[in-house]
């Protein structure tokens, strides 16, 4: 290995062993160029620590005019939402969008990557899984406008827009102190993904601050069956509040009160997470966090946007503040005795 | 223009000016051919009538492993049910998907056809647009692998699979016949969809049947907010059952009916159609039409994958019967006077 000071595309092409404009384009991700030939220059320039020059990557003429986005699930509303409001935001800039679901599999995710950046799409909107971010990096380092939504890569310089639970969590904690709905049980979301770790941390951070001991805590994951499950556990224990982590976990608090026969907002209280129609339409619409997904969408459309026009974002992590969104589903109180 | 009995790949080579294996390149739509050339030649193709041997078709190198699916939703759980259904039967095979949502759009759906067509995709199973039919039909005439599915494309000799929505709909009317919750209010769905136009005829038809004078009809369309004005159009009209004609329209039946206060499988009665989780989560289930949207997008991929080996399928037109399941949603009969 030769450190060079600067690496540049015709020193790539040499070291190759092929043309500049075939090294060009196996960088630009061309499919005209062989997936073994790209790969195997991609992976020289990764090495190398090359950069495009910003501009020739604007100006150059191979773009597609789509943009692609990779979420872990369909069947979760808030995804689907998220890729309605990406796809709108990229419509009006005049942008097509390719969507692939990887299931939260992780070998799937690393196909889509590999499949949107060999058809050469501008750039690519990413929930991140943690076990591809060896691939996305390299993506990034390749100069492939990219941008994380949702949930976060530990130590990436990856620009990324996640939402930040701690205003909405505190809000419902001290909602619910007021309310004397305690103890909370609080359904958390998976340890292996970063929203599962951080709204834990922030319902752990509001308890305190509320002067609260601690609280029961179910460690569930993004699933309808455990949330049920969660629900059915923390009942058990004695929580007097259901507060779930995510839409699934929330479907399966609804499941377990409507199975026991209870009236939520009368014999159970029920914080959720994320505003979802079939949330609204209960006999007591659900208190929730609203994560602003629409905003989240937005943004990372725009920052995709200025990248693949090659200007640097303003900030590299935008967080956008939780709120709650306060309907009926916690008891009010009936009489003060102070 | 000369007919010419059996136009060869040769012969089209010849009259478009380009190399056999250019002519042959374009009609497998690589993407090594420049897209101008590609469409041209495979125009000049369409009009010919030229049809690709089935076996050299089968034997091209070009497989990319890779299915496109073509939707007109997200955001309705129908769809993303099917696609993530569609999506699990292909990685079984060992065959990655992508996606794409044009929003009921025709421009957005025909945009969508040519990425998925021009990167090479190995087959396509789409939810048609009629004004994308002609588009269709020249990618069917080309021998490209395709599917469609739900709705239906008048005329068409393109592989489809479809929902029968007669015996659904006659069992509902049956049981709502029974349970004297007359008149019905039906919430139609556009009749530019096959979808609307079929199962309004069914309902009709089931009410003919059943020796019911003409019931009230809503032409609303596949929204949420169709199905709450519907609804509240055929309150005022007398109707003592809301049947909607899908999912959107059922969750705005379930609006209206929750914003009036009103105890659904008491002092209102109703049907949805599909079978979704929120559904299931009301104090009273809903009765609902089953598509069974899991087998109409097992059978799809099931053609596509006979197609994209070659395989003629067994018959054009799969129609998968829908069944009524039956929950809480239609009061019971308190007493009988015969």
């Amino acid at each position: 290995m030769n450190p060079e000071p600067r690496p540049t595309l015709k020193g790539i092409a040499h070291q190759a062993g092929v043309s500049i404009a075939t090294a060009s384009r196996a960088l630009a991700d061309n499919p005209a160029v062989a997936l073994a030939t790209r790969t195997r220059i991609q992976a020289l320039a990764a090495d190398l620590g090359y950069r495009p020059n910003a501009q020739a990557r604007a100006l150059q003429s191979s773009r597609s005019n789509t943009i692609g986005i990779v979420v872990p699930s369909l069947i979760n509303r808030y995804f689907a939402v998220m890729v309605t409001a990406i796809q709108d935001a990229a419509s009006k800039a005049g942008l097509a969008t390719i969507i692939t679901n990887n299931n939260e599999d992780t070998a799937t995710m690393a196909a889509s990557l590999e499949f949107l950046t060999s058809h050469g799409v501008d750039g690519i909107i990413c929930v991140p899984d943690e076990g591809c971010s060896e691939q996305l990096e390299q993506l990034h380092k390749q100069g492939t406008p990219l941008v994380l939504i949702d949930r976060e890569l530990p130590g990436t310089a990856i620009p990324m827009v996640t939402s930040d639970p701690q205003p909405g969590i505190e809000a419902a904690v001290s909602l619910l102190v007021d309310h004397e709905a305690l103890p909370i049980g609080y359904l958390s979301g998976p340890m292996a993904t970063s929203t599962g770790r951080r709204r834990l941390e922030a319902f752990q951070r509001a308890c305190v601050d509320a002067g609260l001991e601690e609280q029961l805590v179910f460690l569930g994951g993004y699933e309808q069956s455990k949330g049920f499950q969660g629900a059915n556990t923390l009942m058990e224990q004695g929580a007097k509040t259901l507060f779930a982590g995510d839409t699934m976990m929330t479907i399966g608090v609804l499941e377990a009160c409507h199975a026991a026969g209870l009236i939520i907002g009368e014999d159970i209280n029920v914080v959720g997470f994320d505003r979802q129609p079939m949330f609204d339409l209960q006999p007591r619409p659900l208190t929730v966090i609203d994560q602003h997904v629409d905003t989240m969408a937005q943004q990372a459309f725009s920052m995709l946007n200025g990248l693949m026009a090659a200007e640097q974002p303003s900030q590299q992590h935008f967080l956008i503040p939780t709120t709650l969104i306060q309907r009926h589903s916690i008891k009010e109180k009936t009489s003060s005795h102070d």
